[in-house]
């Protein structure tokens, strides 16, 4: 086989049938019925939750992942914070010519590997190759299928007094790649947190029916995230700046480059809104998963009618944050 | 509104949150629980088909189409091909920094005209914005689900006999696109024949349950279709020359140009393999429908065992065909 992509791996001739074979089914563990236009599936259940997502992230590798290991986290998060448990994914890939078949297999393997982790079924595939020039390297986009439990269906409603938790330090993702660029002369040892938080979630719907709604702060940070939450549910939040995990190093590389944690991507964090009574009870089973050890409550929700986010600061006053205006960082997944 | 995307588009901000409201909500009717990181599906049944593709054609706008009716067609044919119902599908999309934004409604509007007329609901989405230059405009990823009922599952077992049939003019897709390029001198009036096959295939699995397998023969044309499934079942093929169906302007194009319409993708056509007993009944079905009027019978199975294409040419010689080997068209959906 070639070292390089070439064009004709996209062209649905022989060379691309190579290619899915000696890099793709060696690699997904196959499905019996994948080998159609469409993979046939059977499910447990007649509610499901789909989510796409495509990935360009630069650079392709990264410290704590690559492309790969990132496009099957993204999709399988985005489907287990509806409540859903992930099972199966498509993948697309779009590969620019001459781009080294070794990086594919690492990158193939990589999603490999995290699928299994997370029990996900990759189950259909396309593959694209376009003239050198046209896409930079490698995209990845994933479509995700999950199943709903009745008794786990989110959002529910949010009220007055319900608590904010985030499950680790914020902001790690972003630093990660800012470093990993070497764009802007930071350079740090941080991981990105690139992970698939299906099992934490699953630990915390058997400890509490009183989860409201579970989001992964992904592009645009946690203030986003919290923002469209409040705009959705005609709610006020209120964050307390104080209580945000956030490292030494991202929290150096924020001062040092004017951005702010709150605003930057996450791939491995939990929000949940759970009532106040529940709080503590799905703290600690958080803390007990090795993705949940720094889980901590970072605000409540203050009043509802409103769709606002409200930062409470050190010294006592309190600032409202509207949702990411502006380019931060792009291609940051 | 601006003019042309900004790389704050595709950032989860505030440009993001416009984009999405002003050009894709307001295109494709709302899903009741799209607006979460997962659309939460109701299917009627426990079998599920699913299927993805990812649409990087060159140009985004040529005769009988655009970048977005493709990516709807390109699915739902691959959903439907498999006996199964398209109901629901993802779109990503991933735009070039610069890219307009007239250009992307009326991407986005043709998509929407599109996917109604097939039946299918756009429940989630995913845009990406990458800087000029890692991009050529605008690539779509789409991923389709559908539902399949017991009766009407495929493949079914196919036999020395089976009749193959194909349901119009090969090649149309493929001289459209290198018309529309300009690249090769060549102009002709000739449209893609890109469309949607989901409702003549409803008919046909209405008129006979002795369907054996259907194909949309896209990348790779009619002849790697073909291969495909003579070596997935086992068995030897023999389509006739003088019964392929092909326009006097794919002819001429290919006879210019050194291609072989049974190489050039097709956008809008069926194949169907089926019991000898029924295949009368087929091409009338066929025959009925609006994508169908020039369905033919265009060759047999010859035996089973080998998994071999052959073609019987018009002066009674047979010769073997393989999948497409070597760049034909790149870029082609």
């Amino acid at each position: 086989m070639s070292e390089k992509i070439s064009l004709a791996h996209g062209d649905g001739g022989e060379l691309a049938h190579q290619l899915i074979q000696e890099v793709f089914v060696s690699a997904f563990e196959h499905h019996e019925h994948a080998r159609l236009d469409a993979a046939l599936l059977h499910v447990p259940s007649n509610k499901l939750a789909i989510s796409t997502d495509s990935f360009v992230i630069k650079p392709v590798f990264f410290p704590g992942g690559n492309i790969g290991k990132l496009a099957i986290v993204g999709t399988v998060n985005d489907i287990a914070v509806s409540g859903a448990e992930p099972l199966y994914m498509t993948v697309g890939f779009i590969l620019e010519e001459g781009f080294l078949i070794k990086d594919l297999k690492e990158i193939v393997t990589a999603m490999a590997e995290e699928a299994k982790k997370a029990n996900v079924k990759i189950v259909a595939g396309d593959t694209k190759v376009v003239e050198r020039g046209s896409v930079d390297g490698i995209f990845i986009n994933t479509t995700g299928v999950g199943v709903i439990k009745e008794e786990n269906f989110l959002p529910r409603k949010i009220k007055e007094g319900d608590s904010v938790i985030i499950s680790g330090t914020i902001g790690d993702h972003g630093v990660a790649i800012l470093s990993a660029r070497g764009e802007l002369g930071l350079l740090t040892d941080l991981e990105s947190d690139c992970a698939c938080l299906n099992r934490l979630i699953d630990d915390i719907m058997s400890a509490s029916n009183k989860v409201k709604i579970m989001r992964d702060p992904t592009r645009g940070g946690v203030a986003t995230t919290l923002v469209e939450i409040c705009e959705d549910f005609k709610v006020a939040i209120e964050i307390r700046e104080d209580d945000l995990p956030i490292k030494p190093e991202v929290e150096g590389a924020c001062d040092l480059l004017g951005f702010e944690p709150l605003y930057l991507a996450n791939e491995g964090k939990l929000l949940v809104i759970v009532a106040k009574e529940d709080e503590a009870k799905v703290l600690e089973v958080m803390k007990k998963h090795e993705l949940g050890i720094d889980a901590t409550s970072i605000g409540h929700v203050v009043e509802q009618g409103e769709g606002k986010l409200f930062l409470k600061m050190t010294l006592g006053s309190r600032r409202r944050l509207n949702r990411l205006s502006g380019i931060q960082l792009p291609r940051i997944c």
